[in-house]
């Protein structure tokens, strides 16, 4: 053993300790145990604490939407950005009621916000072209979506957690085709109803989807190459934010089904990354759970939600909340008195 | 029709209508939307509250635990309702995150409390008989206890949610038994490992409740008699609070397995307080699931839980906010200028 692998071995089993001297039956408090010690361990410290809790919308367009895969025009990303900008969205009210600072990311979104809605700009171009066709992105813009994600993570040294959500027309054909690449599943494992398609325009979405994949011959080991040709905007630049993340040892909290998609980018290039993710919930998007399985990943609510936004996130922060309130607040056997 | 179920046809089109205008897909926000319509529902209004969140815990001992059913010593219960009063247990920690006053009630508890302590007196007896050889309480017993948890709860008009937790070392024993009279499943269906049984303590527990049964002729249609032969007196004072409660339009937030076989007492004598009721979570503890799934129940969280306390209804809190939250504060399409 070495001397790291020592120290770890004794961080561990003190922290470990210290969950289970809780007046508490040993494992009594389940999943909320597994959190307190993924969350102390990212952190490196038997008192962890959660500053400055943050949550990014990153909102681009897709040019697949042409092509009639969403139940939703694309003008509705540049309407809810609006709303998003006003407070009237659920996520707006998820974040309120939790004290989560909420950051609007605009990373493609078709159509000009002026500078007083208060949007971050940091748009790549007005919407992805039609992946049925051409690629979505170029390998330059996914390169500038993946730093420019990165930038605003690191200029957030104070916070310790980051949620990552998003909002785009036409984004769950993007995340059906990342998935289907990185999961290595047959597409029609992979495509759900989005935001609600009936019987016949779901088939139609599945046709144009199994078109697309058949008009490129990507591989599939070149993560950038498959992020350029299906990805959006969105996707990349919350790739490249949740790999800034992880590097500067921050948690980090995952949405529903795109924002998953967008985790799979980033660990198909930083594995390591796994360790600092809490999924936040499973959502009603079949495809979504595979996704999750794929990574061994064990989310903690499942509400049958399928909104976006980060809501998944919003709406299971208290509970990473109470799982860090454990840990420092509760009583221990001893100090309480209580027969172990 | 009559004109009641028109009015009342009428309020919940209003209200599903107000669920569905909000910006959101189509049912996108899952069990959240059950639960704002469930809660509005209750309070027969579209803008409901949750008015001071309060958190009852009822402590009492179990003669059975004579037997040798329970990884803990009966002291434990007076050991943990001190730590719940110092502040100390994970139902602290959990209630002041979510801004959830919680009280103690002594409904049974095999000590003395002195005044200071703050424990809300209402002590039947000092635990109960043990029910391998005799009644665990007297008919008389088990009607006092069910009239004090109504007089608890009729005395806080202002709150508009309760939550129901419990303490009793020993309790999955009782409950394991009105469970498997009450859904008339055989009671090896019915018991769990408790706190933290190992085998073969678990086979002691299966052998001494087979016994229990054997050793009563209860008509298992006759309530009051389950609860009298096999019950606590926590179980059966928080039975009593879950009536009052329901019986006083509020809204009940039921915990883990003890909690579910307290509800399941009021169900059987008030069968409509199933629409009033919100089920926290599913715990760990094998038979909960089945319990649930006989009142036909969904419960917000699966987390592993294995406590009691009330922790599960703590932990849930947020979300049963939430769902009060989007339906009082998000934009509609129309408000939001967002096309539907």
């Amino acid at each position: 053993m070495t001397y790291e692998s020592l120290k770890k071995g004794s961080f561990e089993a003190l922290l470990k300790e210290k969950i289970d001297n809780k007046t508490k039956p040993f494992g009594a408090l389940g999943r909320l145990e597994q959190l307190a010690f993924q969350i102390a361990s990212v952190q490196q410290t038997l008192n962890p604490v959660l500053k400055s809790p943050k949550l990014f919308v990153f909102a681009a367009d897709h040019g697949i939407v042409k092509e009639g895969v969403s139940a939703y025009p694309s003008e509705v990303t540049y309407q809810m950005v609006l709303n998003f900008l006003k407070g009237g969205a659920a996520i707006n009210v998820f974040c309120k009621q939790n004290n989560i600072d909420l950051q609007i990311v605009d990373a493609g979104v078709d159509a000009d916000f002026s500078v007083i809605h208060g949007v971050i700009n940091r748009k790549i171009a007005k919407g992805t072209q039609n992946f049925l066709y051409s690629q979505a992105m170029t390998a330059e813009q996914c390169h500038t979506a993946i730093s420019y994600g990165g930038d605003l993570i690191d200029s957030e040294s104070e916070t310790s957690i980051f949620c990552f959500g998003e909002m785009g027309i036409g984004n769950t054909s993007s995340a059906s085709m990342l998935m289907s690449l990185f999961c290595d599943l047959p597409i029609e494992y992979c495509v759900g109803r989005g935001t609600g398609l009936s019987d016949e325009q779901f088939a139609h979405k599945l046709s144009v989807l199994i078109r697309s994949l058949g008009n490129h011959n990507v591989d599939k080991s070149d993560t950038i190459q498959v992020l350029s040709t299906f990805g959006g905007f969105e996707i990349a630049m919350m790739a490249g934010a949740m790999m800034a993340a992880a590097e500067n040892g921050k948690l980090i909290m995952v949405d529903g089904f795109i924002a998953t998609a967008a985790f799979l980018v980033a660990f198909k290039i930083v594995p390591e990354i796994l360790s600092k993710a809490i999924f936040s919930h499973v959502s009603d998007e079949q495809g979504h759970s595979k996704m999750l399985d794929f990574l061994g990943a064990e989310p903690l609510l499942k509400l049958d939600l399928r909104l976006g936004e980060g809501t998944g996130c919003a709406l299971a922060y208290p509970l990473v909340q109470a799982a860090v309130n454990f840990l420092n607040d509760m009583a221990s056997f001893e100090s309480a008195g209580v027969s172990k």
